[in-house]
């Protein structure tokens, strides 16, 4: 027999190996590299969104919603999805913040719905409407009442995606120069009132302007305004209104329980993987509850020293004037609704919505309130 | 010259390259075994949590929370953290829940502190006080008032992290089989009450009993006792109780905004990487907040069908009798902080917050739901 030289088998054995392992170890690099961005869901991918607002960045309460918001999104995704926030006119205007999230040049904004009434009425049942659901009530409606869903179905034609972004809680009537003693006080009162409201007062004999916030003081200082309102205390005692003339400051009834709005451009949310689809939603919803503490924990402490330090005269508007503004809202509601289709359906729902909560928070809410204030009286 | 065989260089050559191929190949497995689990920042290991509830499983209102919250966390967080829930009894006893996160044997629960006010009496201030605050101004103090602080404070030692889980609203006062006209209408009372309003009923005259939610409509149907508090009309309704006499129901004042609690393991939730920990914290603040807009949403058409279709006599409580339990209650809390210094820290802090948030709500909340009241009145 032929002895046989065993080496270059052995070598073609090895080299044969050689090639498999490191065959295997490339195939490892390539799979590594897509591990290191994506999951198997795909979620690993990062985003970076822009958010508008209507607000000067860092405004107190209603501005700092959307930083909590942007920053909890951050840390629960692990920085896939980063939010920078624009404070308003740093990207758009306030009032481009609808227009920018709907045409997608920012991926969301945060706002008030009734700033778009112009171009959707029934968009103001999604904030406050005069005589309607306070912050509770209002949360009630949108998140177990079918509210949410109107809002949705109503803003799906502008590619937007709604979710609630805060609440003020009521927010006070505002600031007077003259006692209201009447529904004859209010005529010829020329105030700063957005919304219904300022309808209601037209309608009373006064006069609505609109001002934007910041040139509010001047337009008070000079006279161009008798009356303004703007939030409550909190927001109020910084803006220093009191600083300006000795004012009254009645207690509200035109917005309610104002609820803020996030809106999301929808062709941008669809990308988002599902985990992340449900952070945005559930970091809403907590910057939606969060702002309403702060302004439950802060108002009072601001009103008290309005009152204390600053002499502000606290008074209550007149049952009879309630009751006059009250009917005559009534009308513009009915008026509004005869003339707009998709206002009258929302508001349908809204007023079936008021039957379902407002007897029981009479007898819980309001009795509470009510009891609680006996203390002192045995 | 000698020639040389190269063969056997060559062979050792190939067998180490194949070694170090080889090893690469291993590294590489090595490393993406992990990766598979672990970002860059290790949040892809994946983790399965039991929550342990003092409700029966997905028990209506109260029961719904730790369920949307385990959604909420697994979609959040895409499938990384599993909890699952399970309902009293399934693991531990309703009243082990306490113990059993505390020990580890589960990693959350879901509860009300004021069930542990046996271990801790401050506890109580964390769920509900008589004449207390209510769920708006409960969140307010907890979130933006120092109170979550002393919470956490206060469960440290027992390795416990709470989070406010949820609130019904202002609670009824409950079932009567009599009316109560006066304080000497309480006077031989038994009725199921816990925590201090039924320490309040006993030193009205009357006998405050525990009776477990379970056994409470044999208890009525059989006479045991005369009157029982449960939640409000959205609970109340489905627990049968007008089935079982013609009652009176009362509006409350032992329970004006019980806040539910999640508590999670401390130990458990540092070992969760930082995107987690802020997924398992907005996931229950997410589900502190949709508890109360199902109860506001809810309460009222059940109330509707108690006392439309099944005539159960709604009453309110005469001013008299609302003042005597007041008074009596600021006896009991006084006397229980003269007792227990951790007691006496947290009702300083809780009482310093009514007042920094009652003056306020009179004149909002209490005045615009006045003011709403007045539609008809002109």
């Amino acid at each position: 027999m032929k002895k046989i030289n065993w080496y270059p088998p052995i070598i073609l054995g090895l080299l044969a190996l050689l090639v498999i392992t490191f065959g295997a170890l490339v195939a490892s690099r390539a799979s590594l590299g897509p591990t290191q961005h994506f999951s198997e869901d795909g979620s690993r991918e990062t985003f970076e969104w822009k958010l508008v607002t209507t607000w000067p960045k860092n405004f107190p309460g209603l501005g700092s919603a959307p930083e909590r918001f942007a920053k909890k999104v951050e840390a629960m995704s692990a920085g896939r999805l980063k939010i920078k926030v624009y404070g308003a006119g740093e990207l758009v205007p306030a009032m481009g913040v609808f227009g920018a999230v709907s045409d997608g040049a920012a991926q969301m904004g945060h706002g008030a719905a009734y700033y778009w009434k112009g171009k959707i009425p029934a968009a103001q049942f999604f904030t406050a409407v005069p005589f309607g659901l306070n912050a509770q009530e209002m949360n009630g409606w949108l998140h177990h009442g079918g509210g949410l869903e109107l809002w949705e179905e109503i803003y799906a034609p502008f590619d937007l995606i709604p979710m609630a972004g805060g609440s003020t809680g009521v927010q006070m009537a505002g600031w007077f120069n003259k006692q209201i003693n009447s529904v004859e006080d209010l005529k010829g009162l020329k105030m700063r009132i957005p919304g219904i409201g300022g309808e209601v007062l037209n309608r009373a004999g006064g006069t609505a302007v609109t001002i934007p916030g910041g040139e509010l003081y001047t337009a008070l200082q000079t006279g161009v305004i008798d009356a303004t309102e703007w939030v409550g205390p909190f927001n109020d005692l910084a803006f220093g209104f009191h600083q300006i003339a000795d004012y009254y400051y009645y207690p509200g009834w035109h917005e309610p329980g104002s609820i803020l709005e996030f809106i999301v451009n929808k062709t941008a949310f669809e990308k988002l993987p599902p985990d992340l689809q449900e952070i945005v939603r559930t970091a809403a919803r907590d910057a939606n509850q969060d702002m309403l503490d702060e302004y439950t924990a802060r108002n009072n402490r601001a009103l008290k020293e309005l009152v204390e330090k600053h002499g502000v005269r606290l008074k209550r508007l007149p049952a009879e004037v309630i009751a006059h503004l009250q009917k005559i809202n009534d009308q513009i509601m009915e008026e509004t609704a005869a003339r707009d289709p998709q206002f009258a359906r929302v508001y349908k729902a809204f007023k079936e919505f008021e039957r379902e909560v407002i007897p029981y928070h009479q007898i819980s809410e309001e009795a509470y309130y009510q009891a609680r204030a006996l203390k002192d009286s045995e």
